[in-house]
Order: structure tokens, then sequence, then C-alpha cells
């Protein structure tokens, strides 16, 4: 694991200057990641759903920090396309949080599934793949 | 067409109450709408650019509203599955916009594809196909 | 499970009868399935790959063989979309073999997700995500 | 654009030595291409409708066309994502054709779009967006 995982949220404040908005890391491994973003009123949706861009927003996140398991703290790797099936309506009120893994991390492309969980429901409210284009020089 | 802009608009507002944070509606034909977003800080990530998430959502809303246009302002219609390809670098502090058309109108399902626009950028940023379940009894 | 493995396999010779083209089941779980496919000539690209085609057609039959485990045979199910990540260069002349798992079995909606993987490739080579439109009345 | 109608078939026969199975060029622009496929018996599923895999697999050819009229006859491209939503039931024992289009043609990645249409049916029966990584040194 090329980052630890204070290394990597002290990196993500960074990165994502707005406050915590992006979610917490609570997991870190070889290419795997996890993070959990408490809901509040500005993230629902009318009938109380979480909104689709929050999960998505916590998904490229996520992903993007099992990448960095791999990769190190290299802030160069953009989203080239994220494809998101939402399965179940989340709970209102209740924190959501995702379980990210790398498929494959290459040269110039990454690509990597997220789930997405709900507190309150069982199974997965979303699933997401991710690919990424790296920097040329590494 | 099933509503005009302003009663769109006035539907939109209230679905999202948290301001016009997801965007203006400036067009809408039939099947099709154009938003727009002034980009601010927030929407921003390191090295100044729009944030995917931001991207993702005025993608959603915009197709919401040519959907729509199509079947009326009923606000059951739910995001199924969101496929998004980053294409180009959008400028910082520069709007960005979206036109969407619908592909399909179904009974059950509605597809359609949105083009991202951001000022300063001749070609789309960013192209995104979207799913819709229909409810049930319309 | 609503389906044997026998009943299943006899169902899709039915179903596809240009021969066992389309791949031989051989593990059904439920709602999972494996299915593998013997790559020959026509299944090839220039450089000796797999085709792309090929891939997705074995990707939907195996998924098709996981939904099928969990609502019986019933001939409607519909792919309304497919989402294809092609990960690594599958070895020319070796077996191809698809582990198909569902997501979500709803009333008018289904997903699920197949990972697909080439003899002597340790990682999967593509992954892929579906969706299935569900027969009104089951 | 970079190689002629004539330059450009002869370079898929060649690829593609199966025999006319992967279409026929009729149209090809700066950036965009249009095939045909003869719809016969080994493309059709139960129920007659054209199966899912070939419209993939002319989707795809069809794209790799109209790249190549920007990039020239180098055959080393990839398909790296494919994301398809299948819209409309196509007429059996109709011919196929698609219509592809750039979206992006840059160093290391190409995006296009492509709708697919049968005869006898207005609107699209598919549309299909794939992201190709394109060779290192051009």
């Amino acid at each position: 694991m090329k980052v630890t995982m204070e290394q990597l949220q002290a990196f993500l404040d960074e990165q994502f200057p707005q406050g915590a908005a992006f979610g917490t890391l609570y997991e870190l491994g070889d290419g795997s990641a996890e993070m959990m973003l408490d809901v509040d009123e500005t993230h629902l949706r009318p009938g109380g759903t979480v909104s689709g861009p929050v999960m998505m927003g916590l998904a490229d996140v996520t992903l993007y920090a099992a990448l960095l398991s791999k990769i190190g703290l290299v802030p160069l790797a953009v989203t080239t396309n994220l494809n998101i099936n939402f399965l179940r309506k989340p709970v209102a009120n209740q924190p959501i949080w995702a379980r990210a893994t790398m498929l494959k991390v290459g040269k110039t492309m990454a690509v990597g599934e997220v789930f997405i969980y709900s507190r309150g429901v069982e199974e997965p409210v979303a699933h997401s793949t991710m690919t990424y284009s790296m920097p040329p020089q590494r």
C-alpha cells in the first residue's frame, strides 16, 4: 500500500476544501476503500430520498481513495467514465456508505467498482463502475 | 407539449428547494430541454475544474425537464441508470449548460441523452445517457 | 431457486437453437450462474484476441441464466442496458468464462453484474453490468 | 479525412476475415460512419428479434470506422468501455444500420456515440457510447 489512511485523509481534506461534505474515510486496503457520508437536508430530494448526485459524488471520491492506495498521492488521475445503477431507495436522514474496489490499475487507465449502502437497507442501494485516465509519467 | 416553461420552472423550484443550485431552465421543447448553471467555488475541484458530480447533477435535472415536457408534472419518474463520459476539461468559473433530448418515452421506461458544454470550450465537455423508471399508472 | 440446472440448460438450448455457440452452463445458484465458452477462430479479432461482442454475448446469456434462477423459465425479460469495461487482453484460443450475480430482482426491473475470465489470465478480462426490463404480469 | 471509403472497407475486410458478417460500410465522413448489416437467422433471438450482441457488434465496428477516418488505418485502438441502451424491438429479418459519430479523438482516448436503426422502425432501436484507448505512439 502506497499511502496510510492518515496521509490519504489529509490529502482528501486538502483536495476538497469545502469541508467534510465528501465523506469520511474509515477503511483503506491495497486497492480498496470505504467511506461514509452523513446525509443532511441539502442531500435530499422530494420524497425524502438521497439524491443521485450525492451518491455519485461519494462513489467517485471513495474509488479515488482506493486508486490512490495503489498509486500514491498523485493528484492527476481524472474520471473519464462513470456508470451507476440505482437499485433501491435509500432511507432519508440516514448515513450512506461506499465500498470501492479497483478492478484494474494499468499504466494509462484504471477501472473500479463501488457498492453504495444506506443504513436501514440490507442490500446495496446503488452500484457504480468508473474509469480513470492516468497521468502519463508516474 | 404537456407543460409550459413557467410551469416546469415552478415545479423544479418546488422539487429542489435548496435554491437555484440545480440550474436555470432556458429552453423547453417537446422532449428536449436546456439548462444553465453558474459555477461557483463550491462546484470546483483542485486545479480549478468543475467537479464531476456537479455536471452529473445538471445532466440529471435537465433530462428530467425534457422528460416532464412529454409526460407532464408527474413527480414519480426515478433515475435507474446514468452513464457519463467526461470528454474535455471545463473552464473554471465559467457557466456550464446542458442540452437534453429524450430518445424514448415508453410506458415503463424512458431513455435520453445530454450534452454538457462549458463557456469557452467549443465542443462538449461531457456526454451522458440516462434511464428512468416510470410510475406504473399514469 | 426456481429452476434446476438441467431445466435451465434445456431452456437455453431451445432459446438459442444455433448450437452451443452461446456457452455451457456449469454452475447455477440462487441468483447466480457460471458459463464457459470454447473460443474458436470465428470469435477472434486480428492480433488473436477474443472479440468484444463474443464477451458481451457470453455476459448477456450468463446473467440471463442468473436471473431465471430467481424468476423461473419466463422468456420475456429483455435487456435494456448493458455496460462493459474491457480490462485485460484475453488469451487467444483459450476458453472464457463468466460469473454472473444478480444485484436486484424487482417487479419491473432487474440488475446484475458479470465478471469475465480467460484461461491463462488470473484477473478478470472484463466486467459488465446489465439491466433487464421484466414482463408486467408474472 | 485520413482514409477513403475504399481503403477503409479493404482494411475492415482484412481485419474481419470471417466474411461480411460485420456489415457493409456505405458512408464515411470526417469522424463519422454508417454501416448496414443484413440480418439472417443466426442473428435472431426467440420471438424473432435481432439479438443484442449483433447490435453491439455492428455499433462497435461502425464507430471503429468513424475513428479510423480521423486517425488513419492504425490497427491498435482498443475498445475499453461500451454502454448500450436498447430502446425498441427491431423488426426480424430486416436490415439494421448504424450511424456513428466521434465525440472526442484525443491523444490517449477517443469517445463516440452510435444510433442503431431497423428497417421498418422510424426511431432508433438502440443507442451506444464507446471509449477507445489509443496506441501510445502515433
